[in-house]
């Protein structure tokens, strides 16, 4: 494959970037990009003209087109920053037009449906390896893009038996570079972990959304303010995460009905010391998430 | 009712105020009433003489004293952040040493068991009313005591039949000096609500937390640590909390449960339509709450 003899991502800064879908997480990569010099030139591909100008008149990117075919002929690396059902079709488009060596990514909350399509079918020197920044908000659009989004966070990369090295250690230098803790696992082995870690909880969270009674809005506090953050996100955006990880989602969710359901039996027992021992494992649990030094909230 | 003739709160500053019990609520009672100058003085009230030689070292109470009785005599106003498993016997001891005119409340998030317990069998003119201060944090300890943390809050009021209009006003007034909106309802009505704006909610992030593998931990993410933050409370005060209102919280996690199975319907089904709806419906409650002009964030 041609890009065994492309440098390192951090010393081509005569190539231009190209971010497909500049909103809240193109934006913020667009920006981080920009602040550090990532780039050559960063290229926003969008289907609105109108936010496209508006994008660079915020300072996001240096150039916005509608056109991806235009973008993918000019760039080194691509990522794909779109809804996940749309990510796909996105690269398939965007590979034809790109010259060897150059490669596409993505910033995706599943990771197996896309990979395992794209795993082929590619021209020869273009390479695509899956991404997920962790990196986000319930927020939406360039508005609220953050150039430091991804600092000291994690970026899961998932490359498949056939990725060559060098572009693997491209994509990992490109993360790296932004501010985030690379790390490589198989997309199912993603998938598996973000259901518990995201998708269930996300579902979780509009659940008891949903469940909120307009006269008891009074009544929520901080704990159902953050409990329920998550669940401000945008509908069709999950919608697609939901149903490209569906099997995980459903599995995670019986496992998570069987844990409230021992918690219910404690309680609906009034058995104390079995909702204490419940309430211990949970508490240290999320204990260990803040203790961990690679993730100081 | 001797209570009848009290001035409304704001004007006793020649009376003692007690806090009894100490910790991340009391001391930032205390330290409010402190700050605005609502009390002559506050008298801290704990079972362990060094954390309340502590508490006044850090400024939070004026005196600290480990007898209850000794508070009770000399104070007009005598709020209980004790575990509400701890509510009853406390104002009960109080009580008897209270002189008439003396108004009891506490801050515990259930209020039926308390509030019906306490409905009579109190002196002749010392009053009990219920109160929850819908404000607070996982954390432990007057260490983490701040003034300001009823700010723009809400406290819930929960007056019976037989209370008397002067004691609540003068609770009322106690309150709103301290910057919450004082909204009164019965002690039952309370804990419907709070089992749906907490109790459930506390539960189900304790079950998405317990349920998180260690191998997981590095990729939970903002979202996960959101919805579970309120998981880090203190296991014992949660145990009083969930079983003083086991009824409402068990009817409760299966209204939850019920919602669960309508998303994992709509995501085993691959039913996107219907999946849109019902996180369109969970965005708009979501959405709501922090439009609201009383409570923002």
């Amino acid at each position: 494959m041609n890009d065994t003899t492309a440098p390192p991502y951090q010393h081509s800064t005569d190539e231009a970037i190209a971010i497909v879908g500049v909103g809240l997480l193109g934006g913020s990569i667009a920006a981080a990009v920009r602040q550090r010099g990532l780039g050559r030139s960063v290229i926003g591909v969008g289907r609105d003209r109108t936010r496209m100008d508006a994008a660079r008149q915020a300072g996001l990117i240096d150039v916005g087109v509608t056109n991806l075919a235009e973008a993918a002929a000019v760039s080194r690396l691509i990522v794909f920053c779109t809804p996940v059902e749309r990510i796909v079709d996105g690269v398939r488009e965007a590979a034809v037009h790109c010259r060897p060596g150059t490669l596409l990514t993505d910033v995706g909350s599943v990771k197996g449906v896309i990979c395992r399509e794209l795993a082929d079918g590619l021209p020869p020197g273009v390479t695509f390896i899956g991404s997920h920044p962790l990196a986000g908000s319930e927020k939406q659009g360039f508005e609220y893009a953050d150039a430091d989004l991804f600092e000291r966070r994690v970026c899961v990369v998932t490359p498949h038996a056939e990725t060559s090295a060098d572009s693997l250690r491209r994509l990992v230098a490109f993360w790296s570079a932004l501010g985030l803790t690379v790390v490589p696992m198989s997309a199912d082995v993603h998938d598996t972990a973000l259901a518990q870690t995201s998708h269930v909880p996300h579902v979780a969270a509009a659940a008891l959304a949903a469940a909120l009674a307009d006269s008891n809005r009074p009544l929520a506090a901080t704990g159902f303010r953050d409990t329920t953050r998550i669940a401000a996100g945008d509908p069709d955006l999950w919608v697609g995460i939901l149903l490209n990880n569906a099997d995980e989602v459903v599995g995670g969710l019986d496992r998570f009905a069987g844990m409230l359901q021992e918690y219910r039996r404690a309680i609906a027992a009034r058995d104390a010391p079995a909702l204490r021992q419940l309430l211990q494992r949970a508490k240290a649990n999320r204990d260990a998430l803040d203790s961990d030094p690679n993730h100081a909230l």
